[in-house]
């Protein structure tokens, strides 16, 4: 930094770069922020508001500021992009799962490697659903023919097993000159899509899929914010809502806000283990419509943050209501392979909506998500995954296909690794066992976890914690004494940001704060991932304990 | 598809599904669209206009149709998403290179696998920058990394050389749990952050450059579009405006229209070389200014689709102009190594912007861009980008990092690719000679192509066509006839459009018109890649001359 800049920078400066850093930073990258604090390159923010700028000024065409001459004669513009003239939609986006308490973990993790003395040895992740991140390993199968894919001369080799070298085949064959580097079709590569069809009709008893309805896609986040975008139309009274769960994944409530839709918020039943009421959806959807045109209903099931798996009835009751009340149906199923929960069960939405006969299988316009980021699988880096859209009118189908292949395509890897997922090994195929055991372990040790989450936090005097019935989250309900909520309200923080963040500087756990996902007013909440090795969990579930009996002591 | 259905499918209906398949079909699917059109599952367009529901229909709360009985009384809901309906900026996207032409072209293949008799035997693509497609090979030690990272078992394989295996230790250690189907930093790993801004200072002969304005993508359509969208604000008068070329890549004004920004035009002068004008770019701005705010200049070097490489000279005028105009640039330097012509050299945005000194490098807000996409890797398939940002105000950097974050990641086996290409094999590892003589021969094919194009273009009357300096396109201007122009604009088509399908139709190759760039009014254009194999682009070349000779002929 040059001493010109750094005698400009006011305390008023450093404050604002402080909220930045503090209050706007979502990102969890370990370096990204707190050296560049240190080494502005750019002008004081002083001169960087339009407003200041402009009566310090001769205003030019347009009002827009040029130049100024600084103390030292150097030519300081003022920027073209400020926090004042930036998208103001951009700036309303949040989201909790990468937050400020993800960056405060690392800065964590880093002092602790430099040799900082903290209260704990290590920083333990529970905020992401990230399995491979928490030591989950992958499919051996997958990974061997995507290695196949990448470097074709392995082929040759007579290590790998033949029904991996005949997938990587069939996939390299779909692909431009052979190769994983060609660009495929917008919407996903052929040979994928009736892949993914043929894996939609096993898993829904025969109802038939047809692969043009299926939209290969940059993970779900990429499919969920492409159909939201269609729907997002008219302005005041008329502008689309779209209706979501409340908890909710924030990447919904983010989408909304970039794209200046309407948040139309349903709550879960807590005390019915996070199911859907159809009153209350009912309700939310009356108020709605008295200010904005609510068009959607979006459910994520199994629940995330919530855990739940949504019963057969109450999916058949939700798709009554959205033909009823003329809603686009959004179901992201991306966990529908986590259910542990004895008695529960996935149904999607189609396999319900076509079991409910014509007068809703040939009407109701869904659109359904799945990824290669959850389940057994998590492999979240490829970001690979699907959308299968039913009833979708053709013109604007068209329009989807139109609007998707601006982007090219979605990666080629990621089409490989959904591809695999829809059409794994075969029983009497040689990788058949191997990978049957791998997914096996991997499902039973996470349904262990959730068992074992639910029970120790309900030992907890002020916790409280709904059954994990499937996904990866548990979610439960915090009491937080008066006392500490008001001196959070005193800090400017939410209560149950206070709470994790004070967690995470006790004991390294790191956490997400229901207010990230929404909750009702006056409750409390954390959502905790049970992927950390059970041995990690059972260490994190037990200082959560010990943490939440201190915490309530000190405060009461 | 129901008898039902089948009877409800009027002409009117037929009509508005063939404009949705000829005008708004953009996708490259080879089974996309053709089967749907006859296995309608929808109900019939008629009835998803909610003018015309209404009409029929006892108007519900806010006027929103809900059902009505069709003849044979099974209820026939109208639909929530309909064309008239849905976002109308999305409607407005239009993407050229992977238009109705490329369907048509996916077809005819189609048609010729099936045997049926053509003018030709098989399809050329020259329409989009897609080399592995086309035959060009992978440089091998990528791909061996790529696998090695994919499948660390073979990190034991000793075929595998050293050097591509330091470098798969090295990024799976950056990865979580040592794994890429770990989420990685919103940002990108940091380790290739690192790699990049070494790779940049090396480029610009020691420029400095901080991993922490380095944000990797998912290509480099991704930063173009998050970079856009967060300079788009205000209405009507005071609407951002966006300077970009004509011709242009259509990304940009696919991009504009889908944020509802201002797409200003400047033009490329063709005369000489589609170099940039400084006259041109005030005529623009100016013009712009009474009507937007035009807050951004984009620029493409080496161009696309026009393949020129700007001088030193005019990236440094066009920088001066950015400054004193307060215009925030966007330089897009994918093709920073495909430089063909002699005396023609690549300068990045970056580097001039520094020689300039600190009353430029120090204010000047400079995203540039660059993807694994094109130059001799042309990895398009892996969606590996990244973009560096240079003076950016630092709460809006922030933003910025916010909402990188809400899609998670970009996928990680792309930002895998990006950090070899950055940091490929040195002198003096296992991989290097292999690596140089792969690149070189790429990128001489490349400039051999690039001659060929110009020159047998130029032999044709009523062609001509500037050097191929850069970038893998020829962009020339076409001559066409009064009678052919009157003919084309009968049957509703651009006349240029109207040349290449033609030409498509009796020759088999795909080109792309110059109407889906942008050109100057009553000129014409095509753009083609030089990307098919030499062999081949003998062929397409003097299908183009034979087809040009008779086309002129047939309509003087």
């Amino acid at each position: 930094m040059s001493a010109t800049r750094m005698q400009l920078l006011s305390p008023r400066n450093v404050r604002l770069l402080s909220r930045g850093r503090n209050e706007l930073f979502a990102g969890s990258s370990g370096v990204g922020y707190g050296p560049r604090v240190c080494s502005l390159t750019s002008p004081p923010l002083s001169s960087s508001s339009p407003g200041r700028a402009l009566s310090s000024l001769s205003a030019t065409r347009r009002g827009l500021p040029k130049e100024k001459m600084s103390e030292n004669g150097v030519s300081s513009r003022t920027k073209v992009l400020t926090i004042d003239t930036m998208n103001p939609t951009v700036k309303k986006v949040e989201y909790a799962v990468r937050g400020p308490i993800v960056q405060r973990a690392l800065e964590l993790e880093r002092e602790l490697n430099e040799g900082m003395k903290k209260p704990f040895v290590e920083v333990i992740k529970a905020n992401i659903g990230d399995a491979h991140a928490m030591g989950q390993q992958p499919i051996t199968f997958f990974r061997q023919v995507l290695a196949l894919c990448s470097y074709p001369e392995l082929l040759n080799d007579s290590t790998f097993p033949e029904d991996a070298k005949s997938r990587a085949r069939r996939i390299l064959h779909s692909c431009g000159g052979n190769s994983m580097g060609s660009y495929s079709a917008s919407q996903g590569i052929e040979s994928v899509r009736q892949d993914v069809a043929r894996y939609i009709e096993r898993r829904d008893g025969g109802v038939p899929c047809n692969p043009n309805d299926i939209y290969l896609t940059t993970g779900a986040s990429d499919g969920i914010v492409t159909m939201l975008k269609l729907l997002v139309c008219g302005e005041g009274e008329t502008r689309t809502g779209v209706m979501i769960s409340i908890p909710q994944y924030p990447l919904y409530s983010a989408a909304l806000a970039e794209l200046g839709a309407v948040q139309v918020n349903y709550y879960l039943n807590e005390e019915k283990c996070w199911s859907m009421d159809l009153s209350e959806l009912q309700r939310s959807l009356d108020e709605a419509r008295r200010h904005c045109n609510p068009r959607a209903l979006c459910v994520i099931n199994p629940g995330n943050p919530t855990g739940q798996v949504q019963s057969r009835q109450c999916i058949e009751d939700v798709i009554r209501f959205a033909a009823r009340e003329s809603l686009f149906l959004m179901a992201d199923e991306v966990y529908q392979d986590n259910v542990y929960a004895e008695g529960c069960q996935f149904h999607s939405f189609k396999k319900v909506l076509f079991e409910m006969g014509p007068e809703y299988s040939d009407t109701v316009e869904l659109a359904s998500f799945h990824s290669t980021s959850k389940c057994y699988m998590g492999e979240c880096g490829f970001r690979g995954g699907y959308m299968e859209i039913i009833n979708m009118d053709e013109e604007v189908k068209a329009q989807l296909t139109k609007l998707v292949s601006v982007r090219l395509c979605p990666p080629v890897p990621g089409q490989a690794l959904m591809d695999l997922v829809v059409n794994p090994p075969q029983s009497g195929e040689p990788s058949y066992d191997k990978f049957i055991k791998e997914r096996t372990a991997t499902l039973s040790v996470l349904a262990e976890k959730a068992k074992l989450t639910e029970q120790v936090l309900n030992t907890v005097k002020g916790i409280s914690c709904n059954p994990v019935q499937g996904a990866m989250y548990s979610f439960p309900r915090i009491t937080i004494p008066e006392k500490a909520v008001k001196e959070a309200r005193d800090k400017g923080q939410q209560p149950d940001m206070f709470y994790c963040m004070k967690l995470l500087e006790e004991t390294g756990i790191c956490l997400v704060p229901g207010s990230g996902f929404g909750q009702r007013d006056g409750t409390y909440h954390f959502r905790m991932t049970i992927l950390p090795s059970t041995d990690k969990l059972k260490i994190l579930l037990n200082k959560v304990k010990e943490f939440h009996q201190k915490f309530t002591e000190q405060y009461s």
